[in-house]
Parts: structure tokens; C-alpha cells; sequence
């Protein structure tokens, strides 16, 4: 049993003295490979007793005493969902169910206890994640106060279920309690270096889920391209040098509709990236006096630099445009980017110059850095929505709110920069070390397993702050040609350690279970790539 | 005319005599661009003139003058592929063909001039490649000795043709005499750390065509799996631990035979590599006796080393193999490997011992190793096969056929390799600088393209052994969902280097056609990776 032997010492006595059968998993390492559990749960114990699942007799239903009933549209099709990865999706189940043996597990019972059981509502930073799962016969039982941890439990429940010799789908009576180690797992993806296809954004959210990731980091536009599609401004992505093509390269309202329910229906919040003062060249066009014009000498130079800071124009313009935002977008959290602020094209500019002798700034071009951004918080605060900025905006001293989520990004200093974000009280989300973008020859995943977040100095307190982290995948030289397999399973590593217990670090056992997950998310249809030499039983069938 | 200005200035000279429009140029750098030949041309001139293509009228017809017919299939069949790659699946051409506008290219005539077309032959290492093109109106002219050249030219003619504003195709008046640099312009693809599905080698055939690659090198079993299935003997893909599975990851005969033709009717020769006396772990549980018994001490350990080299049923066994082989592959040549032979087996083994005192070796193994590889090649000479080899079998002295083909594969010291076989008056062929299995973060393609293959201290005539090149994608990180975008571009740069003359070497020039050459596989389902930020105006519509 060495998922229990290794990682939960404690949890193991307990069940010895519950009279489970750990010894008979001496010589049955083959079967525990192939259920190969990803992120492993926090507690887990198994037997090896095993039941058979009949395609056409089991069922995955809403348990009787559960408060979600069959309207509750985010489970029945989860449901339906996580049938067609165990079976496949060419058996039907029978109208008639035939007769039960009884070594069969019929039944998945899916029990939500909290009065309301979410079905119509979005996760958020909040949200309990935890479930009980107990299978044995004949009915399972899946156990969680919503269904974003009923979410969680369907999809270990499926990583259970394995096939025997004959092909025929099997799983051992299991007990597991469990819930994640961070509230906030992400993936960053951005959509402006490439744009990138909705299919590309739908299939990896697919694989999110299947990696217990729940948010998406959205970094929808930057200076290369605009592809969200405003209605308060559709120049942004119509004009020319907006979105590379203001019809085929855009995500219209009912895109990003589509990814915000599709996302949701997995328990993923969206969190979207748009990114001032800086990384706005694609806003310029169409969006007149938003940039700050560069001079060259006494003359303006023709080429522009970041958000001008000393128009009101600028503000009225963020105004209207984060109003539309905060509709648009139902996750409590913005990320306002604030990252990379290029001063040069402010220091030339006579205007600016003198906006900075008014206020007696000097010539320290990040307190009119701190001005704009600390204008813009102000006006995202309006729209009752939280922010997310990147750890620059802390740096530059900025006035933030109580629950703003600073994001560490630059891997130099980390430890010490996630020590002063805590220190001064903010909580904190960590991408430093899982920038995905940055490939090199091997098994570049055990670099970012091998990573603890809270290895850092600080206080408990301080430590509790850091709410967890993000999987980086910058678009320099992915697009949906290759995105999907150079994603994948790179973040998984990161998905278990955000997920798991702190003391899951064997690299040799999360190896050997990786490599059948990767395995699990091809059969599904994600092209995982591969992590060293080997075979999947269903190798990928697409290109 | 920047190719032309850049690459050719002796052509300009003669081309600014015949009347072409050169200055027309300036200001149409971005036709030019949406051209985007790749690999360049030897001899390259176009006008401003440009035609119209109507997909209801345009066609791709064999020229009345040509020896190649209308029962010419090889012809036929692509003369289909490329009027799909510039039109799409979409339209037909009509039966009834409507008027003809003045500014209409109505065909490519495509003329084989040599008395035998070789319709039905295969590539060789003597086959001519190159080919005239004219296009003029009403009609271009494609003139070759043969199928191979033609079908060279034919992609180039694919790759002149341009959509302008409306969407509409056209090519300008264009002349060009196009020949390759070398004559072995290779891919290796391994298919045994990881099985290649059909699907993933045929998609790459068609990608190497549009690069114009010839050689297939089809590393197809080594120790981990033997997926090639035998006639002959079976039991080698069948066995337990031969192939990964028996069924779902061979190549039967059929599939082996789909490969070869596909890639023929593309011009491309298949090149299979079975490489002894190492890396055949596989061989061995299929055919008994076959691997050496290592030994622990005075008893054998269990475990088997590489071919066993002093019994007659290991020669019995290759003589049989190998003409199977030689019977199911049709190119003149066969990749016997002869690379990385591990002594240490050898070492333990008393009988081995035994056999070296015989025969006078001492202790030194390389001397049994060429031993085995003298009595190999003499068995594959007998099937009137050539062989190539990899350098090892040249560095230990090994006594090689005229013909011999020498690998070049270790990067240090590849000069004075290259200077060492080519003094020794084998021809060679490099893959040292291009084993594309090494990723890096950034534009890699780069280091492969400002390789020089003739950059060794040697006499012209040594220079002349060195017939081409390869690039080699090992599998040990690779599979059906990564292969495709790893290999493309990067390979491209390869492409160029081995196709084009020797002074074109401008990187900033190549990556401007490269972008648009990468997006042309993309438009044609290829799922070539990004060089760098931007976007197609197709974006891949897989995954």
C-alpha cells in the first residue's frame, strides 16, 4: 500500500485498527499503478477487495438524502461525463438493468449535504472542495457540502476504476477524505502572443479538471493583440492592429460566455489578466490619447508608450471599460496586471514631465506609476470586484485593499519577496518557480514538483497567507499547435503539489503514477506528452 | 527582389537582360513575403506581372510533350494534393470550362522529359531532383527529367501562388531552375521508446515533402520494443517484452508497405535501420540464443547482453532477417547502426573470453565488434544491398564496401570526423549538429540553420563525399502528441541548409519566409509550432 505507507504514517495505523487489508497489497503493485491517483488525496486507504462495473448496469446517480436533485444541471452532466471516461463512449446503458452479481458495483451515489448545494452558482476563493468517497458494495457513496467537492470526488473516483485482464472495469473498496492544500490553483495562459482557439482553451480546461486545477488565469489581451471583444468598445479588437483579425482572432461576448460555463461546470473560476499601465500597445489604436506619445527631442516621435496617467480621459476610458469587466467576468477577483512598467516613454514626454514637477514626484516615474494604478484600484473597487496584481504593484508601495492577491512572479528573491508580502498582511499566490514557458531537455517536471511554497521565513500566519499558486504557460512560442502537450502533464506536477499533503515529495512514486496519468488524459483525448521512454495502451489518435 | 538581390546576384545580371521587372519590387515586400519560398531556390526571378487562379478553371495537366501519361499515378495523385493544398477541399473544378480572362494562369503544364518518367520506380541516391519552372501566361510550364523532379517542382509551384485582398489566388511571372545542394536530405524518427501510430509517420512523410526532404530514416526497433512485425519470424514483435503490444503497436506488412508507398509517391526514400550488435534488448526474448548471457562471477547473471557474436546461429539468424529485409524494403540501402556497443556483457562472459584468446583479440572488444559487423555487412552484401553505417563502425576500422554510406553523429570532434572519412574516401552524411531531440528555451532553429556542413579542413574532392544530412528527433520525449510540432519547423532549418545554395545563410531573411512557411503546413493540417509571437490567418484546427 504505498501510497499509505509512504505519505500517511498516521492515517495508516488508524486503519489497521479499522481491520483494513493492507497486507494483501504485498505483489499487487501492478493494480495500484494502474489506479495511479493524481494530485494524490490527503487520506487513502484501499482494499484489495474489488468490485466489477458493468456498463450497463452502473450508474452514477444523486443520492437520496442529497440536496441537489436532477435539475442541478453542473452534476447530471458531470455525471454523464466521468461515465464516458470510464466506458468509453460507444456502450449504452440498459433501460432494463439486468441482473446484479455479487462482486458489482452498481452505483456511485453522489450526496451533496449543505442545504444549497451551488448548482447554479460559480467557485470561488471560499469554496469547500472537500469530499468523502467510500466505495464497496454494492453502491459507492460520494460525499461533499457542494458540488465543487462533489466535483473533486467524481474525478478521483474515476482515477480508481481500472481495467483487469479481460478489459473489464474493476475497483477495490477505498475509503478517502479529501481536500486541497491551497485554495487557489491556477494555469495562466495567454491568448495574445497566439491567439488561441476556443477548442485549445475548452480541451485544457478539460485537463484542468482532471488535475484538480480551479482557476484559469486568463491573460486575455497585451501588447500584441486585443481578442476580447468589448461591447462598451469594440474598436479594441476591431480596428486594425487590435486583434490580429478583428472576425477570426477575436472571442466574442458569447465565447467568452461559453468559456466562463464551461469552466464552471468544472469547478474553475476565471480570472481575467488585463494588464495596465504597461502592456497596452494593442489597446492605442482603438482607443485615441489612451497611450502616453513618445518625444523624440521637442517633437512627439509618432510611436507611443504606456497608459497616459495624467489624462482624465485615461480614467474615464478604465471607468466604462472595467465596468463592462466586472460584468462580464462573475469571479470576485480581477487581475490588474501592474507589471513591467516601461518609463521611458513617460520621461520624454514634456506633459508628463510637468504633471511630475506638479505633483512633486521628482523624477521618480514609479510614484506616478503608484498614482495610476492606486486611480485604477480605486475604480475596479467601484465594481465591488476584488483585485489580483502582480508583485511589482506591492513592491512600488501602492495602497492596497485587505483582500488583494499579490502574485509572485520573479523567482529571484522569491523567498524573500513572499516574506515581505505576508509580512505587511497581504495574502499571496506563487508562479515564480512554474513558469511553463521556459523548456529545456529531460524531465524539467521534477523542478517544478520538487518545489515547496512555503519554504520561506515567516510566521504561521504569514505562511497561511500564501493561498497558493500558478502554472505560467506565456505564449512566445505556443499556440495551438503545440500548447496543449507542452502543458501537459508539466503542470500536473504542480497540480499535486498545490493539492496534496506537504509530505507527498517521492519523486520515484509521483513518476510512477504520473505516467499513468498521463496515460489516463490521452485515453480522454488530451495529447499529454510523454514523460520519458514508454507506452500508453491507447496511444493518442489525433496529430 | 530580395531572394534574387540577396542570393543571386550573378543571376540578376542576367535576369535585368532578359527584361525583368526587378524594380517592381520595391513596395511589394509583402507579396513577397506571402510567397515565401522554402526552401529557397537555387535560381529565382519574378515579376509584378501577376495571374489570377480560378479553382472552376485552373488545372494541374501533364504536358502534351511529357513521357509521363495519364496512367502515371505518382503524377496523378499529386497533381490532386496540390490543387487541394492551394484551393482546399471545398471546390470543384467545373466539367465545362467558362471564359477565360486575360490576367488567368488556366494550367501548369507539367512535362517529364526523360524517355523513362519512372512512374513506377523509386527514388535513389542518383535520382536527379531538379526542375525548370516558367510561369507565364495562359499557362506555366514545369519541366523535370523525371517524377522526382516534377515533384519538386510542383511544391514549389504550390508555394508561388498567394491570396491577395480578396481572397483570391495568384502567382506572378516567375522563372525558375531549382536543384538540391545534397543528395541525402534526411528525418530520423525513431518508432520504439515510443510507437508511432501510422497516422503520425504518414502526416510526417507529407511534411517533409512540403520541405522537401527525401530520406526517411526509419529507426524503427532498437532495445526497448521490436514493433517491426517479421514475416520471417514473428515471434520478435509477438513475444512478451518484443513489441509493446503484439497487436496495437506493430507495423505489420501492410502498414510497413503504406509507409513505403506513401513516402515514394512523395519522392521519399525509406531508409530502415536495424541496428546490432547493441541496443536489440528487444531481439532477444523473440529469438533465443541471440543476446550474450551475462555473467556474475563464474554463473550467468540472468540478464543478456548485445548479440552474441561467436555462435554461427546469430549469423544464421541475420542472414535470414536481412533478407527479409531486403526484400521489404526497395531502397538500395539499409541502416545497420553498428553505434554504442557495450563491452561489459562481452567481458563477463568465459566462452566470449575463450573466443578472443582464439582469435587472437586479447582484451580488446572493439576487435570481436568488428568481427561481428565485417561478417554482417558481408551477409547484407550478399542481398545486394548497400549499408550505411554509424561512425563507430568506421572509427574501429571496420572493412567498409565502396559504397558505404558514414553516419557522422558525434559533435566533438566532427570536423576532423568528417575530415577522417572522407579522406578515407567514404562518402558520409551528417546528423551531428541536428538532433532535434535537444529543446531549448528561444529560437533554436537558428543554431541548426548556420550549420555549414562543409565547414572541415579537407580537399574538394573530400567535400564532395559529404552527400547530405539528417535530422534526427529521438523519441525518448517524444510520441503521437508532441512529435509533429517538435519536428516542424525546426527540421525547415535543416531543410534549407541541405536543399539551397551554400551562401544562403541570412537568418532575418529566413525567418520572414520561415513564419509564412510554417503557417502554409499549418493551412495544410501540420501542426508546425510558432518560430515566435503572431498568428496565422488559419490557426490549427486540431489539438
Amino acid at each position: 500500500m504505498y501510497c499509505l505507507v509512504k505519505f500517511a504514517p498516521l492515517f495508516l495505523a488508524v486503519a489497521v485498527s479499522n481491520g483494513w487489508l493492507f497486507g494483501d497489497f504485498v505483489g499487487k503493485q501492478k493494480v495500484l499503478d494502474e489506479i495511479s491517483l493524481w494530485p494524490l488525496p490527503q487520506k487513502f486507504q484501499s482494499s484489495a477487495v474489488a468490485f466489477k462495473l458493468s456498463p450497463t448496469r452502473f450508474q452514477i446517480v444523486q443520492a437520496k438524502q442529497s440536496s441537489a436533485g436532477p435539475s442541478c444541471s453542473i452534476l447530471e452532466n458531470a455525471f454523464r461525463r466521468y461515465f464516458e471516461y470510464i466506458f468509453g463512449d460507444l456502450k449504452k446503458p440498459e433501460k432494463s438493468r439486468k441482473k446484479v452479481y455479487d462482486s458489482d458495483l452498481v452505483e456511485l451515489q453522489v450526496w451533496v449535504t449543505s442545504a444549497d448545494p451551488e448548482c447554479d452558482g460559480f467557485p470561488s476563493l471560499q469554496t469547500d472542495e472537500s469530499y468523502e468517497l467510500s466505495v464497496d458494495e454494492p453502491s459507492a457513496v460520494l460525499k461533499a457540502a457542494n458540488v465543487w467537492g462533489a466535483l473533486r470526488g467524481l474525478e478521483t473516483f474515476s482515477q480508481l476504476v481500472y481495467e483487469d485482464d479481460y478489459g473489464v472495469n474493476n475497483i477495490n473498496k477505498t475509503d478517502i477524505s479529501d481536500f486541497p492544500r491551497f485554495a487557489h490553483r491556477g494555469i495562466l495562459l495567454d491568448s495574445y502572443r497566439h491567439f488561441l482557439p476556443l477548442k485549445v482553451i475548452l480541451a485544457n480546461l478539460e485537463a484542468m479538471a482532471m488535475n484538480k486545477f480551479n482557476v484559469f488565469h486568463w491573460h486575455i489581451v497585451d501588447d500584441h493583440s486585443f481578442p476580447y471583444m468589448s461591447r462598451t468598445f469594440p474598436e479594441l479588437s476591431q480596428k486594425r492592429k487590435g486583434a490580429y483579425h478583428p472576425f477570426t482572432h477575436v472571442y466574442t461576448p458569447s465565447d467568452v460566455k461559453m468559456v466562463i460555463e464551461f469552466a464552471r461546470m468544472r469547478g474553475i473560476r476565471v480570472i481575467p489578466e488585463f494588464d495596465t499601465p504597461g502592456h497596452t500597445e494593442s489597446w492605442g489604436t482603438g482607443i485615441k490619447d489612451l497611450l502616453t506619445p513618445c518625444y523624440s527631442g521637442s517633437s512627439p516621435s509618432g510611436t507611443f508608450g504606456t497608459v497616459n496617467p495624467i489624462l482624465n480621459s485615461s480614467y474615464d476610458f478604465m471607468t466604462q471599460f472595467f465596468k463592462e469587466i466586472s460584468t462580464v467576468f462573475p469571479d470576485a477577483y480581477i487581475h490588474l496586471g501592474g507589471d513591467e512598467v516601461d518609463f521611458s516613454c513617460w520621461e520624454s514626454n514634456p506633459d508628463i514631465q510637468k504633471f511630475m514637477v506638479q505633483q512633486g514626484f521628482g523624477t521618480d516615474y514609479s510614484k506616478l506609476e503608484s498614482f495610476y494604478i492606486q486611480r485604477l484600484l480605486d475604480i475596479v473597487a467601484a465594481t465591488k470586484k476584488g483585485y489580483m496584481v502582480w508583485q511589482e504593484v506591492f513592491d512600488n508601495g501602492v495602497k492596497l485593499k485587505d483582500d488583494t492577491v499579490v502574485e509572485v512572479w520573479m523567482e529571484n528573491k522569491m523567498e524573500e519577496e513572499l516574506q515581505n508580502v505576508t509580512g505587511a498582511g497581504f495574502t499571496t499566490i506563487l508562479s515564480a518557480p512554474w513558469y511553463l514557458d521556459y523548456i529545456s531537455y529531460g524531465q524539467d517536471w521534477q523542478h517544478y514538483y520538487k518545489v515547496e511554497p512555503l519554504n520561506f521565513p515567516g510566521t504561521d500566519a504569514q505562511k497561511k497567507l500564501v493561498i497558493g499558486g500558478e502554472a505560467c504557460l506565456w505564449g512566445e512560442y505556443v499556440d495551438a499547435t503545440n500548447l496543449t502537450p507542452r502543458l501537459w502533464p508539466r503542470a500536473s506536477a504542480v497540480a499535486e503539489r498545490l493539492w496534496s499533503d506537504k509530505s507527498v515529495t517521492d519523486v520515484d512514486n509521483a513518476y510512477n503514477r504520473l505516467v499513468q496519468h498521463r496515460c489516463r488524459m490521452v485515453k480522454r483525448g488530451i495529447p499529454a506528452e510523454p514523460l520519458f521512454v514508454g507506452h500508453c495502451r491507447q496511444e493518442y489518435k489525433g496529430l
